[in-house]
C-alpha cells in the first residue's frame, strides 16, 4: 500500500503517542516531532507507510535510550491473552467448524494495536469481533489452499496478538514457520515474546530481519525473502504486514481488522470491518 | 495558551483537511503538508496555537490561489441558523432568564467549528448543548460586569455562530461592538457575513485587523488594541480566540465548547464540556 495524504498527520500522532511511551521528557518528545515534521517532504508517497514507520521508531529508540519502550506493555497484553487462551480453545474445540472459529479468533487479537491510538479492551473487543461478519471473507480459497500447503509462512504481527495466533497455528495441523520482527518496533512480536508464549514448541519461529512495523521485502533477511518466495500459504496478519505486502506478487492471505479509515479505503471495507482476503497480483 | 505537543499533529491534520476543502488538488496539498512539516521545528511552543494556524491558512491561500475557501460553507451554516433564529429567539423570550438562555444560545453557536475536524449537526447539536451544564459557570460576575459595563466588546469566532451571537447582543441591552477577522480564515466570520445576517444594524462591527483564526493582539490594528485594553466588558467566543487571549491581563469573559482535549485541559474541563468563564491575570 501506498502512503496516503492521511498519513502524513498519522505519522505526527504515532510518534508523539510513542515518543511518550518512551520517555516522559517532552523536550524529547518534541525533537522527535521536529525530525519527522522535517522528514514529511522527503516521504515518497509510493512508499508504504512502515517505511516511515522505521525511521520514526528507530529515532524514538536513538532519542530516549530505550530500545523497547512497549515491553511493559507488551507484557501486559501477553499476560491477558494467556488467561484468555483457554476460553478461546475451547470456543475452538467446541465449534462446528474448528478452522473458521480459529481464524476468527486470530483476526480478533489484532485488535491489540498501539500503532493506531484507539483503545481497546482486550476480552470485550475480542467478543465483539467473534460476532462480526467478515467484511472480505475468502475462506473457501483459504481451505482448498492449505490442504495443498507444505510451505506455510504465518507473518505475525504484535505480541498479545500472537497468543491469538497459536491456536489458528493449532488449528491448520500443519508444520508452520511464525514470522516474527528482527528487533523491537512499536508492540511488536519478536523473538523473545514468541518463546514466553510458547510458539517455538509449535512452530518453526524465525525473524523476518524486518526492523520495520511491517514486513519491508527489500530490507528483510535473504533467507527470509527466499522463504517468502517459496513458500505454498502465507498467512499474514494485521495492518503494518498488509501496508507492507499488499503490492507483493505472491499469494497471500491478510488477516486483519481495518483500524484506520485509509487501510479500510485501500481494502475496499469500512473502517472497523474485519476480515480474510485473499491477494494475488 | 501555548502550543502543546498534541497541536503539532494536529496542525498536520489541519493542514489536510482545509487544503482538500480549498482545493482537489492533492499535489497542492502534499505541498502544503511538506511547509507545515517543515515548519514544526521552529513553531515556538509558547506562541499561542492560532499564530502557527495563520501561516497554515495563508499558505493553504497562496498555494490554492483560493482567498476564502470556506465561503461555501460559510453560507450553509449562516443559510442553517438563520433558519433557527426564530426557534430560538423565541426560547430566549420565554425562558425565566432571558439572558442566560442568550448565553446557552450563543456558546451552543459555537458547535460550528470546522478547525478541530468534528462532524456537526448545528440542529440536533444545539439542542444537546442547549441541555446540558456548564462546567465552568461564571454568571454572577458576568450579570455584574454587565450593569455596569459601557464599553462592550463581542469578539466573534465563526460565520453561522454569529446568528447566534446576535440572539446574546440582542438580550444585553447594551451598545456593543462586534468583533470580526480582517480577511476570511477558516470558516471565521468577517465583516461580510456580519452584514448578511444583519449585526451591523444592531451593533458597530469592527475588524480587529486579525489574519489569524484567533486574536493576536501584537498582530492586530492598533484602534482595536486600544479599544481591547480601555473595555468595561470583552466577551470572546469559540478556541480560537480563547487560544490566543487567554494569557492577556484585561478582563474577558471566555464563551466556548472544548472541542479539543488540549483545550479542556487548559481550561480544567473535560473535552466537550461548555463554559462560560471569567479570566483576569
Amino acid at each position: 500500500m501506498k502512503t496516503y495524504l492521511e498519513c502524513l498527520p498519522c505519522f505526527m500522532n504515532q510518534a508523539l503517542r510513542a515518543g511518550r511511551i518512551a520517555t516522559e521528557d517532552e523536550t524529547i518528545v518534541k525533537k522527535l516531532l521536529n525530525e519527522v515534521g522535517m522528514m514529511i517532504p522527503k516521504i515518497p508517497m509510493e512508499q508504504s507507510p512502515p517505511e516511515t514507520g522505521t525511521f520514526i521508531y528507530r529515532k524514538i529508540s536513538e532519542l530516549t535510550g530505550n530500545s523497547d519502550p512497549y515491553r511493559q506493555i507488551k507484557n501486559t497484553n501477553i499476560s491477558k491473552a494467556l488467561e484468555l487462551y483457554p476460553k478461546f480453545k475451547k470456543m475452538v474445540l467446541e465449534s462446528e467448524d474448528c478452522l473458521l472459529m480459529a481464524i476468527r479468533i486470530a483476526i480478533a487479537g489484532n485488535i491489540i494495536d498501539l500503532g493506531t491510538g484507539k483503545k481497546f479492551d482486550i476480552e470485550k473487543d475480542i467478543d465483539k469481533v467473534l460476532h462480526q461478519d467478515l467484511a472480505i471473507f475468502h475462506y473457501t480459497q483459504f481451505k482448498e489452499k492449505l490442504e495443498k500447503a507444505n510451505k506455510i509462512l504465518y507473518i505475525a504481527d504484535n505480541a498479545g496478538e500472537a497468543v491469538f495466533d497459536k491456536i489458528l497455528i493449532e488449528e491448520l495441523g500443519k508444520p508452520v514457520h511464525f514470522i516474527v520482527r528482527e528487533i523491537p518496533v512499536i508492540n511488536d512480536v519478536t523473538m523473545k515474546e514468541a518463546k514466553i508464549i510458547g510458539i517455538d514448541r509449535i512452530a518453526n519461529v524465525i525473524s523476518s530481519g524486518s526492523l520495520a512495523p511491517g514486513t519491508i521485502l527489500k530490507n528483510c533477511d535473504k533467507n527470509f525473502v527466499e522463504m517468502f518466495r517459496n513458500a505454498d500459504l502465507i498467512i499474514s496478519k494485521g495492518q503494518g504486514n498488509y501496508e507492507s505486502l499488499s503490492n507483493e506478487a505472491e499469494e497471500i492471505f491478510f488477516l486483519l481488522k481495518a483500524k484506520c479509515n485509509v487501510i479500510a479505503r485501500d481494502l475496499g471495507v469500512k473502517e472497523n470491518d474485519i476480515v480474510l482476503k485473499y491477494s494475488k497480483k
